[in-house]
């Protein structure tokens, strides 16, 4: 437990933290890329193993009971104004610890579903931002599974990026010159070389066959032209 | 149960259709994705109110115990050669599962873990690809719910897209004299008007207060224009 | 299951109908109440015991899983617009349904909540009357076990009735000679004779030691009242 | 655990103190309600958790196992004369603390019940007073539920107490002139301006429009009344 | 199941059967000694496999929720004026079937207890005969782990029956002579020849060294006896 | 626990002492009943708050785990002649702990049994003694069902003893002239007139018609004795 | 199920058949040995699974409750003279089912024990042959562990058979010139060259570096035996 | 805990010690022979009592969760290169624990597995030796439960040795003469005199009648062999 290190700090500015409560894989991975980029997180969690297997990791973590009020009160959560609810593996821990919250009057609350019911829930409650982590991944992964590419995010309800290996027709000549946009709909945004990083791609860029890209584009368009060979 | 619809068809043709075992959130969502692209799909989940859940929306939906060859042999598994083990709760039918489609010699078989444990088991095993949805979301709402940003998504190690608004600097200027790439070490990939769909950014385009953006670039880089107003 | 029953005339005005999910001790006692003076109610549990005991006694009663949105739109209960939720001793139980109705766009809704937090969420839902049934019974007990009082209930925060027996000084004379009101706060507002039934007390009214009385006023006024002998 | 606070106080005179045993939702109340009317309390519970939500707020709270007739005696309960048992969700443990009470002979024993059964034996052991808080507030609110009332109360099989608002025809004359008792069987006996306390009504009274009124007769007189606009 | 054949008999005339509740050990060897001594049972117990094993050798025994009203009344066990309770593993559920028949006015009623608790709980309700099996036994058996005794029974307070053999003084002469009340305070009541049954002793009788004698009178004095040689 | 108290003076002389493992109902009966004739006891449970109950009433009482060699080696136990083994509610713990004390070679073993099944085991294993409590009981109470009797005690294959009123023929004259062995088979063995003690029946006892009186004869005899009146 | 089919055929001849009762790991691997050296089994176990995968490998297989007399009357258990009790997980069910099948007075009964309590139980019921497979392999693998052995068997208190290489004193001359039982107390029994069976070895036999041979001798002898080089 | 005395020894030279993870009847069987020749163990396990009371035989003995890499590491097992996976009772703690070993590059590892698919799972992973003791043992006891050897060991596919008493023909002259070879198709390599331990049998040995004798050959010779009178 490393409760005692958390005292002093964050009550003086818990604007500047985010408290983030149940640190399963999805607590904990957000918690540990928050602290990587130098936010400071106050994290909780109801497992005495979890707390201690982060203690060193996080700013500050606590194990006690969320679902109780003065549990978080005692640790200030009242006064943040950014918090993040990971408990999802109980449907009522959840919606008891994120009830408290709204009721404390915190501004941002991002709180993950488990199901169709508790996203329903979560957000009648009051919650602006609801995350479904498993849904979000099964539909990017069913992209890579169907077809070619290394990689799939959509930004938008119809407008995709795909990593793919670049088709025989635009390799050798400068993209502004290979009529990619006019001929399949897609924008290369990005190419890596073999052994280098991603860097952006301009007109006069001449991609090899053993580049990666990312394209941008409509859902349809990316997808056909990363099967194209 | 969907079982007789089912026989037919995917033993006809099992390298067409992708196998989803375990149809919880992530192989639901997965399996669905895969339907509305046009991908045939056997799902095969242990509980009959699953199985029932999804009859109308899958090619094919099966109950049954995917941990026993028998099972998966009488469905014709073992001739397919792109699996999809989606089993999350329970380590061992995990494991048993991909055991079993891994004895089969399929080709192409992702899995889901849910803990580092987990994941470097179905390694060890054989498996090429492992997924870890809580974890990835995990880190991808850090970068939300740290800054301002809309969305965020890393493609490799040191590259992320960013979705945000525009900061004052470089609205109302054609992007190819906001040296946008020079100042901020971004390059802005994709543009959506109000009301409108996104669509791919070029030199001539000239960015509105109110417009949404697409930034490329490194990770900080990416960060650090999103904190700008 | 007296299911096939009511599907003709609740679905013909389910307006006139009151649905009550969950008959335990209270939705039961309530559902009952309401046949007794000529209300439709459609009736719905989860325990086939439950529902098989009022089979007969309610106008329709369903065995029904009523956290679930599909079961309950197969009733009709999302053209209902006066719902009760009496499920108490399960949390998420009561939160999954309650969540359902408000989608519905039910109008008026009833839920019993078990505890504070319940109740807080409940109204964080979007439920304008919420019932503690244990706390309100306890506190309505206390004063029984307190004083001599026979019954106490109160209406608002200080005005509360008591049935009690008439101290000696306003027994004897017409009430309106009494000086209760002066004297003691109180206001005699029904009276029972033993062997007859209660009746509103007039100024006429002369009280005997054997009467029964009924008094309103302030807490401590009828309390101190129904102390005296 | 507030043990020690109690010993010397409640064991000079037991008999001023009431004590209560289960302190749930109904025992928590009822004792809470009695400590706001200056009545002692001794109260006590299994849950070492609930014993120390309340040390601050009852006069005496114990954690002790009451089924067992030692304990009960160590906190000397076979000296009291008032005693309640709102232990409700086991009935085992409800009759076994019942049992000792009575077999210590205390006068006044008050005793929730949650079924029908557990009422019988606990008249059939010998209790006077048996409380059923969920039947009571379903019956309550059922009249709530069905018409336009703000609150309903059966003092006596058939005579009733209702808040409510007053109908067109009492509006605008003296209470006395109204006939509101000959044409509807209903005497109006407590009346409330808004943003006012409630008062006695008098033949004097004039009521108005948004005044809340409460009225007293037979259950039909009440409810019809309550209907009127 | 053997419902059927039970209807017609017992219901004719349910005063000269038994209704035994519960057919574990006890009530199972209880119920079989009555039908041993042809007095017709009517046997009851929650347990199908209980009830078939018993199938052929009740009168009539049947698998029933003794705890339930309505069942007890369905089999008529209301009509009946002699009841025997022999549930012992569940203390609840002792209680509610106990309730019920004395509910039911029925005269004789007999119940197992299986500790202090249970028995003051059965008294106070109203049962006039309670069984205790294991304390007796072990009261009695504790006299033959202790001495050389056979056998030993108590039939009140300070009076015992004692199975042993006979010490050398008695032995040879009629037991007239033998003077073992005035030298052993006990009486010599009956004796069994080897390969003979036991009858009663007289004053001729002369006693054998081989013979098995049963002795009665004061604990002690019985005690003293059949440890002498 | 009683630990320490023990150590010293049973392993100076164990064979005087009689260990009793187990100490529900039966054990802790025959245990208490040793005492009270003055011989000491080892009393080894499983179950601490069994221990303390009894750690005032027993010789020696201690918390063991009897089903381990090393436990039973501890206490001395494999020096004992006589022990009892009360254990019921778990066969399997039942058979481990008789069977290490039969390993021990203890000479007299007595151990309870809950079936048939656990009988025959323990006799099979080579304990000399069994006990069938629940079953004994059972079968001694049906006789007092049945009949008119007080109390009812089978001390052979068909030799009972009984306790009855007597009826109308042999009050009034001396036993030796009423003939009741030839007219009813049985003997009357001891008399206890109101406010007295039971003592032994002459043939010059005169029987009053408020006495109490023990016959002896067979069982069917002593039955139908005691229906007369 | 495959009971009919058993029938007729192992009542004809029990004696011919062995009965082997549990089939988990060591009973199916015992009955499928049998089998396939041409015994008739008639295997019994508590699960339908378990039963049905045998279904067409044994020669009867059944499910049944074999701690129940009836059910292996039934199957005409009690007339066979040759069992094996292979129930391992549930001692209290290989005990029961041992103790019936040595009442039914089988000559041969083999019961595979867990621990050794479990085993000296089953010693003291009569069973003459108790196997331990875990401790007997876990001795055999431990000698693979620690040397270079390929595998070790232990035929008697102090006396090992081993295979292993042979080491290079012992190539290349006639076993009879090798000096092996002089040198190293072991004698080579068996050999076996690179793609051939093994065949017993001779004076005359040459051993080649690449063969395996068997060597007996003395635990130690053997073990040292295989160390060397 | 006998965890600290391990720290310094086997830390020196783990390479000399036999790690052993899983000390049940196999683990611990295996251990303590390890022991017994003078191979240094650690022992780990995750029960307190397995640990206690292998606490004075093992060289080091520690309980530890061997499913965590931290605990695993603490103890130096990564620097091992002999390890045993003895775990049986639960697949996932067995693979957990055996992916660790792996993944630290032990060279030897044995692991026990419970069923088929435990063993493909552990071989997918990259475990060498797969062992299987109940099926082993199993197929080793059916050969002794069909005929009448006292001992039988199968070394490879089809070569086995058998533990007999010799039938007539041999008996009497020396083994050089008797042709059992030719007759029977197997050698005697082995010969007990009653009293005397194992040694070799050569050409001269005669076997007398009350010998036992090992026999080697192909399965079905040594059978048959051993069914010779």
């Amino acid at each position: 437990m490393a409760r005692n290190r958390t005292s002093r700090k964050h009550r003086a500015a818990p604007q500047d933290t985010v408290v983030v409560i149940g640190l399963g894989r999805f607590g904990r991975a957000l918690a540990l890329e928050l602290v990587e980029e130098d936010t400071e997180v106050l994290g909780i969690d109801a497992s005495a193993e979890v707390v201690q297997s982060l203690a060193g990791s996080l700013t500050h973590v606590v194990r006690a009971d969320a679902t109780k009020e003065e549990a978080l009160r005692q640790l200030g959560v009242h006064e943040f104004d950014r918090a993040v609810v990971g408990i999802g593996s109980n449907l009522e821990s959840s919606i008891l610890t994120t009830s408290l919250l709204l009721s404390f009057g915190i501004t941002h609350v991002w709180a993950k579903a488990i199901s169709d019911a508790h996203g329903r829930i979560l957000t009648q409650l009051g919650v602006d931002h609801v995350v479904y982590p498993e849904h979000d991944m099964g539909q990017r992964v069913a992209h890579l599974v169907r077809g070619r590419m290394l990689d799939y995010v959509e930004f938008e309800e119809d407008f995709a990026m795909v990593k793919t290996k670049p088709p025989a027709d635009i390799v050798g000549l400068p993209l502004g010159n290979s009529a990619v946009r006019s001929r399949h709909g897609v924008t290369v945004v990005a190419i890596k070389r073999p052994g280098e990083d991603f860097t952006y791609a301009t007109a006069e860029t001449v991609v090899r066959a053993d580049d990666t890209i990312i394209v941008a584009g409509r859902n349809r368009a990316t997808e056909r032209f990363s099967e194209l060979r």
